[in-house]
């Protein structure tokens, strides 16, 4: 665990947080607040995410994501209800069945994708068969996209309204796990609100975890009748910070002056580089599009071993499939180094 | 919510956090870290407690309290169990339910006691009709005592290990609610271990948030088996922070060099002062002796509007019923002020 | 538990079945019927009770009681709910926490009660410290009354309205646990309407088995908004009966020509003799009213040994007090042997 | 729903029940007896199914199969764990989330298999993949198997082994869902104890519905160790049968002289006609072998059509397949009547 290593890039949590959002929380930590969210600074994060999505949000600051998803499904989910996901998506795979427990027991259901994408076509013929109304069976509540996806693909503004519609033909609300929701925006280049509720999203975990806060995510609603019994679910699941400025504080600073989409992009041009670098190399291919901060490659076993006892971590993420994360805080010349010895071990095998 | 005020001594969740912690904080938050709670800070964690309860302590950070307790309970309580617990103690009416949540719907059995603490007799008491083995009884899982109590009192090491004999009789785990730990331990002045473990305590929820900490509470196992699946409990609550490091930077800070008790020392000694003053009012009151950091007092109506009106703030809790709490940064000359205010509105009346 | 005995007073549930319900059920088993309460007769006991309760039911049927009061509270109560019940109450001390399994975790306030029955006035009281709307408290959303109490005694329709009141003006539903509602109704002489809807109750438990069924009970939804999601409900808690034409047959003869009426009424002329005859006795005392089928009294040691050393059972319920239970099928000289044998002991004493 | 028709063949549960079974609940009913399962007749039906299987068995009776499903689960596997199933598994498909409400949460982890049937492969290769110990994951704790499968086929002994032994391996425990278990257990010849415990398997939902009862299933467990706090979650989830007798006399008898099996070998040989004779039709394909007492076949749309306008029901499986099922009771005349009008409408065709 403590072994030197010169670079990690198995994910962008293993990154720091950025000096605004520290330096943020130095300065709300003198001084007395209202606790649980009542503070001026929460209420600050709401009028910024009102502004960023040109509209009325309902938001709910939370601690991680895991609690971000599993929550706001269970605002939109009964207890007899099914999520309809992408089978590699991190609700379905990664939260140990967070969703589960928080909704009383639903169920994930579970699609294919090529590139880590749900289909309208897909989703329509899972519903076709779904028994809508059968008490048999578990019934369509949500979809959840994840956005950008776990393979580092984004969805178009009009990707996710055809998905949407899918869903709200179905009577299913939308959430959108955003996790790396900056690196998705910043890559589009689109308003926000375009690539949310104008595309149908009733829910967005907006994630500010990854993207440079310690430990930050805001569950915000589009629909304000969705979040009504939100608070009292948040309380329930532990997930409401008894010091809510301190989640608020981080918030605050890393949606100020665009400063979450300016080192989202940081990111996203650290992958670009990495892939295009990487891609050059005899033998290598890159699995999927690099469209956000995420660089899922195949390369020959001497170049990925090579690295490897160079000092830099990545993760094996099956066969010779590796998958590489950059940050808000990758260095340029570490990403230059890593190319240059990947160049230089590629030329040697 | 923004009204100007001179001091809020409504609960120790409005103060801000102690400059250690934050500065710990800060200097955590430069370079790579493994996610998840696999970093340096977090085994440093359970190093220094395992060294403050001189035993080998399994440890787990979270952010919230109402998790700390919800999540310990769930490792000791079957669906179909049943936690004994005072009436007045906060996961039985300040928790929306979180326990019944984390344990699958367990019951929570509430009983009576002065001065917010249990006997061992309305244990046992209400043990010999619980119907233990009774297939239409819920059936007693765990007793979770709350030290410092809800009422501000403390409970003695003999006081805890009578308890927990009566509960381990009857084979139930025993919890501690130790959101103010350190203010029952500042107090009585003896070994952490000699209050907890030693006492019969199985696992404890040590808070950090009140005592200084911006948001980072420790669930403490002392008997590890009972941790075993532990770990799948917090991450599907969505209690398992990514960047792990940054509860633990908290924690580690806080318990470094005594930290934690130098400061509930003060809170200790402000309530003090308080009390005493405040006791000293024609016609004040103490309800509990003030053993932490908190002060529950009935004041003439006269004196308790002047102060409001004077720029302070506390709890109406009910009837001429005062709730008032220190805090680890409760200036002295805040006290000072307040308690001649006080003298000065009583001699008037 | 083989013994040979004479009589079993312990509960109604030791009885077995009336022979109208029991020839039903073997009609009923021949040839074909759609599953799932498809069936003609599940359609046969839904205009049964509508004609009953002169009003348009929804209906489902289930197996037990627990079930029907678990689940009747689960389409009322959210997970993070409050359901107001008396601390007696079968669903607060006799159902091993199912109440709080089908609801995802929502808690029981147990209310005290004179003679098994709450009152406004205690309900108010309780509601008006609850919290409502307040984060930190699980949200008042149901009443729920036992109809005839575990007492044994009987709600008039004024005093279940006036509960009711009380309950609706909190935004909370009222649901009646009826196990022994044609006990209560046969006592009342009233119509089932004016004791149940007419009174502000939204769904009643209508109990069955201890009637006369082998095992049958009746979720009866006054309010059919509230009974939208019950068959989802039902099914996943395993309580759709396969072959419900079975629970069906048993409630459809249980019904008719006002079979459960006329069972409850001799049921309750026993208990009323056996009380009569009881309370005579020098030194004996009946605890409460004898409203329904359920004899509550304090007899002399002598007596109560000398009956159980004669043959008869009965529950022992605390200290010197004892409950019997007559059923529908009670013999009337046995409830003569057992009073002229309880006079002689006494006499004898 | 009532209109006339000659005979359904969509389900075995459209069936009524065995004359010798309803004689036993008439006989049944008559006098007290203990309620709860206390009964004698509980205790025979224990003794019986220890005989049939050889081995001192736990035996706790349910209403429906879903709740002995969900149930039995709910003993093996933790909130956080995982269950293996088939993908058209009755518990994945048909039961409305049931094993994630008694599970308080779990996953069930469907896999694909040919003919309803899963196989040693495809499940370690599932559960290499499944992150043992991983705290992102769900964890692997029961495989379930269907017998009879839901395609109508049937697991060998050596199969069953074969998964029990993978499963066991990665620690989970077995489940076998035995809704239609005497179909398999008269097709297979072997002894009860060769295909459950002998071959691996901790814990049988042993069908009665079906296979001729009203409404009664046993939850076997040939690991008493398992079935410790079943009593309580049976209880608590409102499968408790307050008069116990009434189900364990419909078991009483069905288990009887063999009863249980006679009847299942009537059902199969019915089904092997049925399926022989559309077999032999041009243009009809059989889907699945056929083991127990369900038909899947392809049938040209001028043969279905003309059965349905005949007045015979079966189920339109999906596309051009049917399902047809034979029961306890059908009459052999009846499957020869359908088969010469089949035979009629397909040389027409």
């Amino acid at each position: 665990m403590s072994t030197p290593f010169i670079h990690d890039f198995r994910s962008d949590n293993v990154a720091g947080a950025a000096p605004e959002v520290v330096n943020a929380l130095a300065a709300a930590s003198v001084g007395s607040a209202d606790p649980y969210g009542l503070d001026p600074l929460t209420a600050a994060v709401t009028r910024r995410l009102s502004a960023i999505f040109e509209a009325d949000v309902t938001v709910f600051p939370v601690a991680t994501g895991t609690a971000a998803n599993a929550l706001a499904l269970s605002a939109l989910v009964p207890p007899f209800g099914a999520v309809y996901c992408h089978q590699e998506s991190h609700i379905n795979v990664d939260e140990c069945g967070a969703p589960e427990m928080a909704t009383g027991g639903a169920k994930l259901v579970p699609l294919a994708g090529e590139g880590g994408k749900l289909t309208p076509a897909a989703l329509t013929a899972a519903l076709t068969g779904a028994g809508i109304g059968v008490v048999h069976k578990v019934q369509p509540a949500a979809l959840s996209l994840t956005q950008a996806t776990e393979a580092g693909t984004v969805y178009r503004p009009e990707e996710v309204a055809a998905l949407s519609d899918a869903a709200h033909a179905h009577g299913m609300a939308v959430h959108m796990d955003g996790a790396r929701f900056a690196n998705a925006v910043a890559r589009l280049g689109c308003a926000p609100a375009e690539v949310t509720w104008k595309a149908g999203v009733d829910v967005l975990s907006l994630g500010g975890t990854k993207g440079g806060c310690l430990a930050a995510e805001a569950v915000v609603f589009f629909n304000p009748a969705l979040a009504e019994d939100f608070g009292f679910r948040r309380k329930r699941a532990g997930h409401l910070v008894s010091k809510g400025r301190f989640l608020s504080a981080q918030l605050d600073a890393w949606l100020a002056d665009d400063l979450w989409l300016r080192l989202a992009r940081h990111a996203n041009a650290m992958a670009d580089r990495l892939s295009q670098g990487l891609a050059a190399l005899p033998g290598a291919e890159l699995a999927y599009p690099v469209e956000a901060n995420e660089v899922f490659v195949r390369l020959p076993a001497a170049v990925a071993d090579g690295l490897e006892a160079a000092g830099y971590r990545f993760y094996r993420w099956e066969g010779d499939l590796l998958r590489l994360v950059t940050a808000f805080d990758t260095p340029q010349a570490v990403v230059n180094s890593f190319l240059k010895i990947a160049k230089d071990l590629s030329e040697k095998a």
